[in-house]
């Protein structure tokens, strides 16, 4: 990685531990501020992940880790079931989280298998120690799904790319946008063209003003603009991030995604998912089983104060779509690049 | 027409006509305020045009022609020159709009034929009469496309459209939404699904305001959950408007409807064109050669006084679309149905 990238990308990491503390960006006062807060209270911390202020299922895992940290560091002597009671207190602030539970749950489970040893020993050796690596392990996978998935982009190649799986979303460079970044730095002469992805607008909001940030050539579209933008616009490839996949490859992601790959047929265009693989559930055997949460009308009718649509609207939000294995020629995990038809999950 | 539903339609036609006064409807309040504006002086009236208090080309059309009258009103004696001058203004107001252009230069020309006759007779007789069998012609053509747009709505069809080609954008029923309302009004039981149709959100702001004030079982969406609507919900047909149809059938519409057009196809729901027939170019042998109108940035960075996304982004922002006559199953005028291939246009 240059080291001008390197620096950068250090500056807008959403979640830091520094000495003792835990420092985020607020997220949700991108795109017009770029603040950071700092954290040695757990239950402020808790309360900054209830707001979405970090988001993203890696970067809340991290955060609940962290969270853990702090709350010993609060905690006059050892006890063991205030540490479970805190664990559950912190889990429960993004109850849908995999990520959060199991990162709280993991570093619970060795706290107790160390409760006989020195609370000092806990604290460093324990806790803070596994929440590191947790937090490094993340940013080792980013770093090999961006890798792995380079391999997939053409110099002078332009990518569309739908709502956020970046650097703030994760403990690292992101997943689908980790292979931009990698593309990126390696002297690629590459566009981004971003989803703005309605209604919570994480495309315009936070992918746009990353790449922005970072120094990528990014251009922002509405989401009913992403045809005549492959018609017009020479799209080479679309990368997108998975909350959840199949066994037979088809992929849970954010709403829209799965209309994108519906028009990258009509075009041609490759159709990319880049995902860690604790994302595969392979007990899965297909994405029918997969129940879409669907969110409050609210997002739909408001935006900040503005009143969008007559408040009593009937509306239908879903917040996620299921997207077939058939239409996505590759899904890009920090272990490699397994191509359509997905025989090889398990290897 | 039912009784109770053309006084509900009374109530939110757009501009009328009332004993000396132009009426409108400030579409700029809509969906939080119903505001009735009352005009007498066309320069006013004009600014009204400019703020997009009215919009829709037929609906400026007839807001031009209403405008011309005023002015003539007005004016102490009759004078020609000035008359042009005025004209010129009121086309002005919005250069791009056809329908503007053709009412107020129609209303011109037959002015200065009878420029030998009293200036009473010229108000009354020629400008008036003019405009308000301009408005009647748009009524009537909004009811025949309504009519034979009926005969492809099958009772319990969950319908979806696309922007607002309805009351609010013409004299009368609207084109896309006049099939809607002429379904509802023969009481079959139908449900929309509106999409909110980004950046300026015609879908939310007034088709679903509007269906919703008719008693029309609407729901919204966002444009990015079509593809999922159209796989869970069972929808039966895709009806939209039309800024411009080639004589292939090509069809220009706002931005979006292509993208539909493609989804429509994957999940086999006839996709269906409706417009009057003066939207069609015959000049034009396909959609190829329209120039498609790009719009300023600031539409896509900001809603209201929110900034959803940096404001040194770059943006793509194409108003409008083609979709390709091979999409499009039919096209609904006020003369007929014409289904793919197009051949009988001239008919």
């Amino acid at each position: 990685m240059k080291e001008e990238f390197q620096q950068k990308l250090e500056t807008i990491k959403p979640i830091k531990w520094d000495d003792g503390k835990v420092v985020i960006i607020d997220q949700t006062a991108l795109p017009e501020d770029l603040i950071y807060e700092s954290y040695t209270d757990y239950k402020e911390l808790i309360d900054a992940i209830k707001k979405l202020k970090v988001r993203g299922a890696p970067a809340i895992g991290i955060a609940g880790a962290y969270a853990l940290v702090l709350a010993l560091n609060q905690m006059p002597d050892f006890n063991l079931d205030e540490i479970l009671k805190i664990a559950d207190e912190i889990i429960s602030a993004r109850p849908t989280a995999v990520n959060l539970s199991w990162a709280v749950s993991n570093i619970y489970s060795l706290i107790k298998k160390n409760s006989k040893k020195s609370f000092k020993f806990i604290k460093n050796e324990v806790a803070l120690k596994t929440a590191i690596n947790i937090h490094n392990d993340d940013i080792e996978m980013c770093k090999k799904i961006g890798v792995n998935g380079n391999a997939l982009i053409k110099n002078g190649m332009k990518i569309l790319t739908h709502c956020n799986a970046g650097i703030l979303a994760t403990g690292g460079m992101g997943t689908a946008l980790s292979v931009i970044y990698t593309a990126f730095d390696s002297d690629k002469n590459i566009k981004v063209f971003a989803d703005e992805t309605r209604p919570l607008l994480q495309g315009s909001r936070l992918t746009a003003w990353e790449l922005n940030y970072m120094g990528v050539d990014t251009t922002v579209i509405c989401d009913n603009m992403a045809a005549w933008t492959m018609k017009t616009k020479q799209i080479g490839c679309i990368i997108v991030g998975a909350d959840r996949i199949a066994a037979n490859g088809d992929t849970a992601n954010k709403i829209g995604t799965y209309g994108l790959s519906i028009l990258a047929k009509e075009f041609d265009i490759p159709f990319y998912v880049a995902a860690p693989s604790s994302t595969l559930d392979l007990k899965l055997s297909s994405g029918n089983s997969i129940i879409i949460e669907e969110r409050g009308s609210e997002e739909i009718i408001k935006i900040g104060n503005k009143i969008i649509a007559p408040e009593n609207i009937n509306t239908f939000t879903p917040a996620f779509d299921v997207t077939p294995a058939e239409n996505i020629n590759a899904i890009i995990t920090e272990k490699k690049v397994h191509f359509f038809p997905f025989k090889d999950f398990e290897e």
